[in-house]
């Protein structure tokens, strides 16, 4: 596996098609999700948004998205983790999630913030979340929709930059 | 004192001004809520952004400026608001504040969300919130830098709309 940080125009429908095979994401989420990519596609390194790309083969199997929080010193959200159903259970989501850890310290920000859903569905997100040494810090209640609440989780990373 | 739900062309300076007289926002903040004015000025009716400008004899004294939250079925985040410190104590937080929390109710939405700051400058902002029956949700130290966390409070409304 190979995970590059450049975004190039074919992963737009690349990154459609592994957010779809998921399942995780309703049409909000996925216009949502794919404007970002254009946006980054636009702007190139100048976008407020970072991307990790995870190749298996030549073939996208796995993305991460994340930009620092407008007004936080040393916060930032990760916005987007998805891999393709095909290739789960192999490590890719774990090493896009490090790759993004070493890259966001390597930019001295050293708070990841995550959200995600409390609905069952969730249940093996947030079980990564928690293997990958990220805790709970609070709880929304009824926050999406009633009975679908927002878990926020958080890890402090180690800035590796020197300002 | 008026409340009207139209943002004039004028008022952008109007409420730079306000905005600058609390003290409470550096440039960079400043620099986000005005776009929220500039944005709703281009969008009209159209736009994300709800606001609220309050008047004390033609002057404007206070704002405040909400939208709904996306993939949400019914909160709101409450970004801003903001009173003249020359007419604080007179009521024209809370008046703005109920006067957009029945909008959002009669918009369907039943959720307030405010987030705020942990610091002590911000004693007086979270009592307010507080005195107008918003409870705290949530507590995410060093969230905007070290010693400086953030305070999420919410209150729940009972929907005025028929869908």
């Amino acid at each position: 596996m190979e995970i590059r940080s450049t975004v190039k125009v074919a992963d737009r429908q690349a990154l459609e098609r592994v957010l779809r095979a998921t399942g995780f994401f309703n049409d909000e989420e996925l216009s949502v999700a794919l404007e970002l990519v254009s946006e980054r596609l636009a702007e190139g390194e100048g976008s407020h948004y970072r991307f990790l790309v995870a190749e298996e083969g030549g073939r996208v199997v796995g993305y991460a998205c994340w930009g620092p929080i407008l007004g936080t010193l040393a916060s930032v959200d990760l916005y987007w983790i998805a891999v393709d159903p095909a290739e789960q259970g192999k490590g890719v989501g774990k090493a896009l999630l490090e790759a993004a850890e070493a890259q966001i310290a390597g930019e001295g920000r050293s708070r990841v913030y995550i959200e995600t859903s409390s609905r069952a569905q969730y249940v093996p997100t947030r079980a990564f979340y928690l293997r990958c040494g990220y805790t709970i810090v609070a709880e929304l209640e009824d926050f999406y929709a009633p009975g679908d609440g927002k878990v926020m989780f958080l890890k402090v990373l180690h800035p590796t930059a020197q300002a």
